[in-house]
């Protein structure tokens, strides 16, 4: 992937708190939507690595900033790519911008484990091979 | 139980909206915790129900009034009693106070079924027979 | 409008519960935001109707069906129209489908309110007029 | 604060996701909750901050090490305690237990900024003077 995939959301209400921007908890959800869909375009469905090869990769580490608040309404963009392949992890990069303006960014780290055991493995060839390609824009 | 059981919580900043006030999708979540610990009171464990005796109790119904609004930092008293008890379901109705204030009334439905499959089935003795004398106030 | 509103969307992870469903709060996120597209397509603008007209529309009745589970990464198609138009509330009707799978029927009353203050008013024509046309699909 | 504030709560079956874990975006609600106690123990109604003194400590930055999953039912405790204390801004550090385990890290950095602007503002003595004695235990 020469560039980052770009995703876009609209804000909901819910989303939103009494400060009358978006709560910094549902952010989060938004980064993994723009995740599930990056994996999607590099021919991975998050769906099917869970229910069928039995493996799944919860969230290890995230750090985010918080530069302007989003609000209700607004169109998101969201830029998510590889940032870091390991043996058994990788880690997404994001940046969530409104028009032109930079809203957040975040690193957000994501290990390889067995389902239902929980044990760390290695990434399997179906997933590491597709994010390897994408983090290198090949 | 001659009275219905109470369940007191405090109202998070993240459970607010932008309107200043607690979200209706939030009520759902005070009224599962509000049940949680109704099941414990009548020494039913819900969660050894899904993990060891392999059925649940998915909602399958709600009826939810909306008199007045809670906020940011409310303590709420959430009765809680058992409204009808089926064959492979059960009613909990609910009433949502803060001090003398009836905030929101609720009726939740939920149905017995079988995991992992999901096929409905009637409620085990183990969880009918609490039940029934929480109800009958026995 | 001589047939409902549909409003599609991907369920998130986030929104699932450990019973490998979406969890029944979350629908309210989902009804909202097609209410908000509705709203949109009768040239009603939510958020300026809050920022700039100050008045809101909360929700005060639910009730809502839950027929088959929806699950992670399913897309939905939410059917929305307007159900009852009072003289200071309007209630929308709802069915979601996967397919040509009913999941899911409900019904939501909303009332309009001054802000800040929270007093109950009519509706403004500028909502109630689109409003109507929308109901008697002309 | 010779030793963290602990603020204890129970896991929600709304908090966990088809992974059968709580989903790593509900912690930072868990934290939120902590940090209102932790201010209410040093005398600060973060209620009468906003709604009387008109300012507010949104997030700015927060950094989360997820070790072990909590699951629905757990009882959790959360060590809070101030981390940093810069002229607009406060840091709370984290460590969420359960029973002697080690499960999240978190760091969460606030800014102070003036109600209904956003502009940064230095924190006002109110709140800056019983941060410091909580930080530096006396």
């Amino acid at each position: 992937m020469t560039s980052p995939m770009r995703h876009q959301l609209r804000v909901g209400y819910a989303d939103t708190d009494q400060g009358g921007i978006v709560h910094h908890s549902v952010y989060f959800r938004y980064l993994e939507q723009a995740r599930v869909e990056l994996l999607r375009e590099c021919g991975i469905d998050y769906r099917s690595l869970e229910y069928d090869d039995k493996f799944a990769l919860p969230v290890v580490d995230a750090q985010i900033k918080y530069r302007r608040p989003a609000q209700f309404d607004d169109i998101l963009e969201i830029e998510c790519s590889v940032g870091l392949l390991g043996r058994a992890s990788v880690r997404f990069d994001y940046r969530i911008l409104r028009g032109d303006d930079l809203l957040t960014e975040a690193k957000i780290m994501l290990a390889c484990i067995e389902l239902p055991a929980g044990k760390l493995r290695s990434l399997p060839p179906s997933v590491r091979e597709p994010l390897k390609a994408a983090m290198q824009g090949s």
